[in-house]
């Protein structure tokens, strides 16, 4: 008999620019589903950074929660992420979106120099502690970075993105559509997805390649 | 050369509960993209007709408009559903969710006596006097069936709202996880998706099995 392994995935919202990026969350459950996994979602109890209109790209006078929102990815089944226990998981991903840089931390206000939500940082170091393998797709890895440091990552080919990375004290390696970068010693495994211009089959592709690679390493 | 066939996607906004279910539409999406055809997405620029708390089910005191929330699914690239024109697609598909019985209908909350947003009803019927198909996911047969009649759809099993779709006009016929019902006449296809208890691995052979469909039909 074999134990199906349990994933946690972390959200941030709903919505690529204030929140969660809604295909690589739907995109990352369904790889999980097909390999044979089960998926619980998490997101921080907190307010948005801000809303942004997704037709205009201005924000809007609005106040959103982080958790009620990422609920609309979940259909209703989520919960605070400080409920997170690394124990009972075998691998914690984080799907992207700008809900990584702005509610999760704020790396795309301060860069380097950005904070990081206490939650998130938690979860991610009693993940490394507990010796279970972290998956980051997009923006993620920059969050990663700021939480462990000497850390081997991809946000695929942008300069900024990548500079940033390296001030926080991570090595960034250059990476294409799908493809996979990982950390053999904090066991990270990251993607680059719509940090690149690309299609949503090739996002699929990406999580598929990050969820079956935790797989193997949990 | 082969001609890379357009399929225009109709959404309602965002969330399972107020708006277009987030898995279904990022599948349909996925599904055509993976077919090697394009998609453009639409929503009916109206206010939504309420907004829910995806993590407790109860309405907020806000209001919402269904182009701008749909536009989260579409990372911003959507149209006015006012701009469709039959002419320029091969295909038109209405993913599920609530939305589609609140926002693109009254169903609902009115069931056969419902009416349908006016834009809804003329993509509908200029799509089908054009000759080309429709595909339909989840509760959206059911507003199909209130703008053409005597039309075979499926929603699954649910007996309620099967007997709504008769008493419109339509014929019911039961199905389970990714199974078609295919209405000759009127070029409509149908699937139940998360009508059923279904897990995000069967939405995605739904909406694969839908959209491979209608592609052989246009």
């Amino acid at each position: 008999m074999t134990i199906q392994k349990k994933l946690a995935v972390v959200l941030s919202g709903c919505g690529v620019y204030d929140g969660a990026e809604i295909h690589e969350a739907t995109l990352t459950m369904l790889a999980i589903a097909k390999a044979g996994a089960s998926y619980t979602l998490f997101a921080p109890n907190i307010t948005q950074h801000h809303v942004i209109n997704h037709l205009t790209g201005e924000e809007m006078n609005e106040s959103r929660n982080v958790l009620v929102e990422s609920a609309r990815i979940a259909r209703g089944e989520i919960q605070d992420l400080k409920e997170y226990k690394a124990a009972d998981f075998d691998a914690l991903v984080f799907p992207g979106g700008f809900g990584a840089a702005k509610n999760l931390s704020t790396f795309a206000f301060e860069g380097p120099e950005c904070s990081v939500n206490e939650d998130v940082e938690l979860a991610v170091k009693s993940t490394v502690q507990a010796g279970k393998p972290i998956g980051a797709l997009c923006i993620t890895p920059a969050v990663i970075t700021k939480i462990l440091g000497k850390v081997d990552v991809t946000i695929g080919n942008d300069s900024g993105t990548a500079g940033a990375i390296e001030a926080m004290g991570g090595k960034h390696v250059q990476t294409t559509h799908g493809e996979i970068v990982i950390d053999r010693n904090y066991r990270v495994v990251s993607t680059p997805c719509y940090m690149l211009d690309a299609t949503i089959d090739q996002i699929e592709i990406g999580a598929r390649n990050v969820i079956k690679t935790i797989l193997t390493m949990s």
